[in-house]
């Protein structure tokens, strides 16, 4: 049987083993961070009617600009956006990974402050882009003074701060990305795709789009809008972005099917979100719990929780997975992120953890 | 005003204009070489049901193996394929552009016969990869002798045919094929996007993929399945080849809404082809009546027919969108291009080109 590597494939992809978190299907999935409740019953029937529609124009191409959209998703951002301020693409990894076409690759670089999403140097890579990991402070947090330190030393072509961070959950003060833009030459992003889970009070770097045309807000529908099977990732920016932006993304990337999708899911934004509440009452139970049980619990604005103080997390991984539990260990010594699920899943979750304490097995 | 130049974008887009053929609504559309055709009524009937099973779970992230696609389309496709064999991706120039990630890219070169397909330069260029357009022979003609020395002279690490060719309708024949391939090193695609619309005993690429586990053929659903707007492109190749382009795919790229359509509509493909023959006698219809009229017709394989003697293509174009009709200017000199309609559109367009020559204006 061929092999990949005998193929004639690019020498940096010999050997590489692909992205993939376990797609196996167990009763309590709280392992990639999607929302858990699905989309309530009234949405997804106005969802279909509107792909009823697209559908009978389905023989032509999509609408290449996603006007429509992209008027929709600045009503749903506010802050006096409009759809010239929009770009979307298929999950916020395309969106990414346009943004590192236009103003990363070959011969330039992009810096993250790790942990952070794992996908951010397997972009960079696919883009030819160099990914300069820079460090965190204690309980990863980044402070200003640190971040624009690191940018001014390495002069990163893009800098991605993820806020709150993926996988760590925390939160980022806004007084880092201006910080960050004022130390960088290059494309500042925010991916702000855990953002609906913040307090509400907490200002999106959205507020600070206004004279910052290098700055980049990213998010998605995945998460707070229960929309991940979708894939719609999107952004807000000076409209020069989506200019740039256009420049390579495929064309007619977005499908009749996607726009159509989104579109109908933005009319009931109020009752797509109405889950944030509780998964935040979860994620809060969790940290609790798991700070009673003797975890290092750490501070998250997001719908999962990292802890540390876990002996061996693969062997808890394990116990988990056999009571139909599935978490993620996201490569930190002695940590295991966990989802916020529905109240039933959490229990579920918490009750194990409890057996598996109770029994010495931390 | 912010001008995307203003970015710090890479130097290589700057002055670059985005792809883009007018989305301008007109009656009668033949410039995009869509499926003029809507999906019969009991076609989306049953996609909408899919679709609606499909948004029940599109909170969880979909299956990024889309394995019961690329049975579906396996199934489709016969020659004793099986899903191992199949990739997809929103539309066929994603499909395009993840194997020029894995095959191609900096330092690599890819390789075509031009005038062809006028996105492959752009997903060379947003890949990193040199393009290498070669000449064809007379009347757009590519023979397998004059094939296989071009690639031995120009080593190219991927070779793309496109079969027939867009946008001359040119067939090719599986001698240029074998050609090519035994003269290469490289990955050859073979693009047959408009196959379904050769005559039924013209073989496929796809015949000649056992023993060859560098040959990719590709195809799309956008055309002959009317389903440009759902975006479904994908490839018939070696099992390796799919093992490569998982390491280069974005994960989860496929949603559940575009695996649940592809799926559905799979299930009616005798259906969704019906208009094939249809738009074949329309294609030859067209042939027909332009020789007639003294135009310069070239043989087509595909859904399209180009012409020659076009004494001012771009008068022409206007004088047709004036009456309602777009038709397309490949930038071949005196030439133009028109996708077969429908048997109304077609006579509209018909009768607009006699009117045309009639008053002397050709």
């Amino acid at each position: 049987m061929t092999s990949f590597s005998d193929l004639p494939i690019r020498d940096d992809l010999r050997g590489k083993s692909p992205y993939g978190a376990p797609q196996a299907p167990v009763p309590v999935a709280l392992n990639v961070n999607e929302n858990t409740h699905p989309i309530p019953d009234d949405v997804v029937a106005d969802i279909v009617q509107s792909v009823a529609v697209a559908l009978r124009g389905a023989n032509r191409y999509p609408d290449r600009e996603f006007g429509e959209l992209r008027a929709s998703l600045a009503g749903y951002l506010g802050h006096g956006l409009d759809a010239s301020n929009i770009w979307a693409a298929n999950g916020s990894n395309e969106v990414l990974q346009q943004i590192l076409q236009a103003f990363g690759g070959p011969g330039r670089s992009a810096l993250g402050f790790a942990p952070t999403y794992s996908m951010y140097p397997l972009l960079a890579s696919g883009t030819g882009t160099a990914w300069i990991a820079a460090d965190r402070g204690p309980d990863f947090v980044v402070t200003p003074e640190h971040a624009a330190r690191v940018v001014r030393e390495h002069r990163p072509d893009v800098v991605i701060l993820c806020a709150p961070n993926n996988p760590t959950g925390t939160p980022l003060g806004l007084d880092v990305v201006e910080a960050v833009y004022d130390a960088s030459q290059g494309v500042v992003i925010v991916d702000e795709a855990y953002h609906e889970f913040m307090p509400e009070d907490a200002p999106s770097a959205i507020t600070l789009l206004p004279g910052r045309e290098r700055l980049i807000v990213s998010r998605t529908m995945s998460k707070a809008f229960a929309f991940a099977g979708v894939r719609l990732g999107y952004l807000a920016a000076d409209p020069a972005v989506a200019d740039a932006l256009r420049l390579v993304r495929l064309p007619y990337h977005l499908s009749v099917l996607t726009q159509a999708a989104a579109i109908a899911a933005l009319r009931h934004s109020d009752e797509m979100l109405a889950t944030v509440h509780d998964i935040v009452a979860q994620r809060d139970r969790i940290s609790e719990r798991l700070g009673e049980l003797g975890y290092d619990v750490h501070a998250s604005g997001s719908n999962f929780v990292l802890f540390g103080g876990v002996s061996d997390p693969h062997a808890t991984f394990l116990a988990l997975r056999e009571r139909g539990i599935l978490v993620r260990d996201v490569g930190i010594a002695n940590h295991l992120r966990v989802s916020a699920g529905t109240e039933a899943e959490t229990t579920v979750f918490l009750d194990a953890m409890a057996e598996l304490a109770a029994s010495g097995r931390r």
